[in-house]
């Protein structure tokens, strides 16, 4: 049964830039009728939850331009084309934090804005960490602040709105489910 | 300190949709040099995470044009303008799945895609749930199937990826942290 499907009648392009493509889509609804949709085409993501062996969460603060503040998340990055995510994983933790680490588990992906984007993250978790003497640097039009948080920190900083986005809250959650299954 | 900021040098809006709001910023970087920011405006939404009296959770299986393809949901929708997320959150509900709620208890909000975008997810707890018999009806471009699961089912959903996006994980874990917390 697949009677929700949407056909595309007319696909236009608006704009296509460094990260997004937007386009809108004509399409033809299940009973029938026709709407428009519009639709931001993105890479896709990864996004690393990586524990050093101190416990501490690593994390990284940074200005988000979209949301006109700093905000402090788990470190992340867009996949780079034909790029495997456990790759730009590893790629994406040394640049942000300087860290490399024995083990990538992955967690999930999710769909971050199923309602007007195609954008995935993968979310892993790294452990095993040790800091690279000279890492490779940061994109030239990233500033990040490199933090490390217990998790009960973590938790405080989810509360305060420090942390505020949906990879780092699904991330910090993940910690205090495991917690919890240990505790059992 | 916050010498992260991006000051704002120029804003060009290239689409106004029914959705969402594309904007080009020419900003000027912490270190003084000049870049682009993709921006996509929202209005904000808002999820419900609804466990009826046997403990299924309400959900809503959906075809995502963003994704060309059918993926189960808890039920969401756009904030309209000036309505409070709570209020946004019993009118959702509703419409979506004919459910009215005694409560309605704010679990977190979340920024859905800070690389890009402003979207923000209020994702709240509703209980209490009720049948409506004349319920509000969905948008005219909305089609949705109910499905109710148990928690173990929406955990193999989640594994299955027909749940998929960032709320509903979220949501899942939520209740997966709650019976863990609960059963120590």
């Amino acid at each position: 049964m697949n009677s929700l499907e949407e056909k595309t009648l007319h696909s236009e392009e608006i704009f296509s830039g460094k990260i997004i493509t937007l386009e809108i889509q004509d399409v033809e609804l299940p009973n029938g009728k026709r709407a428009k949709r519009e639709i931001v085409k993105h890479p896709g993501a990864v996004a690393i939850l990586a524990v050093t062996d101190e416990n501490k969460i690593v994390m990284v603060e940074q200005y988000r331009k979209a949301l006109e503040k700093t905000i402090v998340e788990i470190p992340a990055g867009k996949l780079e084309k034909g790029e495997e995510p456990v790759n730009c994983a590893r790629r994406e933790l040394e640049e942000e934090t300087g860290y490399v680490c024995e083990s990538l588990e992955l967690l999930t992906s999710f769909y971050t804005s199923p309602g007007f984007a195609d954008e995935i993250v993968h979310v892993f978790l790294a452990k095993g960490l040790t800091k690279k003497e000279n890492p490779a640097a940061l994109d030239e039009d990233e500033f990040v602040n490199l933090e490390e948080l217990t998790l009960a920190e973590a938790q405080q900083y989810v509360k305060e709105q420090k942390v505020y986005d949906a990879k780092t809250i699904y991330a910090v959650q993940y910690l205090q489910l495991q917690e919890a299954l240990t505790a059992k």
